[in-house]
């Protein structure tokens, strides 16, 4: 299995640098060909590390794991190129999020959402909306946080879940404690989540927390 | 302590009548003098239990429950008259929701919220924002579901949310799950997770579940 990440931010690298240490060939993608942070990580993160564009990197990859923040998704999945989706599982980590004189704004919000506008601008892709309610370090390491914490995951496609269920399992999420909200319209309810989180993260101090859903059987 | 609680639907049926077997002389208050659901809830709940005008209630009470629905919580708190609210508690559990040719919608979102409107519009109230993040059977018996689950306050008035924490108390949620999510502002974030609480309980297929927040320390 060869991962493309495109997204050189903080998310991006840790995905991609734990998809390397867990044996796979990953390339994390950015606008530029010679985007230095890129480069420096492909160095740095040893011989299964690659950098390259978003087209590179997702011609290459079997499963693409989306770390572009929300509002600029589309423009980089369309540089990354239709035909170098289609078929495959794409996984959507990103929020929403941008900061506007000083305020946290999310858009699109409710009517919509990140993973909805992906599906349905690659229609041939298999979205599936998970990781966006933790931090990048609580996404790759769940044992930084103590408890029996969950995931959600979202999408149309039953098969693509499942391969990311197997993904977030060598991640260090127990299948069980990973939540399937149904199609990816599903994505609007987790997207939504982003305000209660940076809210308890100025609470807290710190990125190590989650919710762990709590139920009558 | 003497309570109103405008809201005749079973959100304000469930606060009340608990509030009735708390001890507490509970006042439910509809829209028009003669709403025959708050009379038969009157006269089933016992002596403590009585019905009237959204103003007629609020005027006789040291605290209101707002359980009247998000969309008409302003009309029906205007209706209860500022001056039958001027420095009291006012506890706000209202959801903004409304199902539009099928689907659920929340209005206002993310960049307001019917806290922070109550709040607005009626200054010298002492609103607390909390329990509408689960079902009204949860919210007055919270060992219907597992764990150590928590509720979530905000407002701008510590000591309205003091008093706020020790009715819930009361109702089963101890002090260390009940978290402080600071200013009013904060609605924004609760108020949105509501469609992820929709979500689940379409998956569950009960309303009796929650969220445990857990963190590293």
């Amino acid at each position: 299995m060869r991962y493309a990440v495109p997204g050189t931010g903080e998310v991006g690298r840790t995905l991609a640098g734990r998809l390397v240490e867990l044996g796979y060939e990953v390339t994390l993608g950015a606008r530029a060909k010679d985007n230095p942070v890129a480069r420096e990580w492909a160095t740095v993160a040893g011989g299964r590390a690659h950098a390259g564009t978003f087209a590179e990197a997702a011609a290459a990859a079997d499963v693409v794991v989306n770390a572009v923040g929300g509002r600029v998704a589309l423009a980089a999945l369309r540089a990354a190129g239709a035909e170098n989706l289609d078929g495959k599982v794409l996984v959507d980590v990103s929020n929403p999020l941008a900061v506007e004189e000083g305020e946290v704004r999310l858009d699109p919000v409710e009517s919509d959402s990140v993973g909805e506008r992906i599906q349905r601008e690659f229609p041939h892709a298999r979205v599936v909306k998970t990781l966006n309610t933790v931090n990048c370090r609580v996404m790759v390491d769940p044992g930084r946080v103590p408890g029996e914490h969950n995931l959600f995951v979202c999408g149309e496609d039953d098969g693509a879940k499942d391969q990311v269920r197997e993904l977030l399992g060598e991640f260090g999420w127990p299948a069980e404690r990973v939540l399937d909200l149904g199609g990816i319209r599903a994505a609007r309810a987790v997207e939504m989540l982003l305000p209660l989180w940076i809210t308890l993260f100025g609470r807290f101090g710190h990125a190590d927390f989650n919710v762990e859903v709590r139920r009558a059987r």
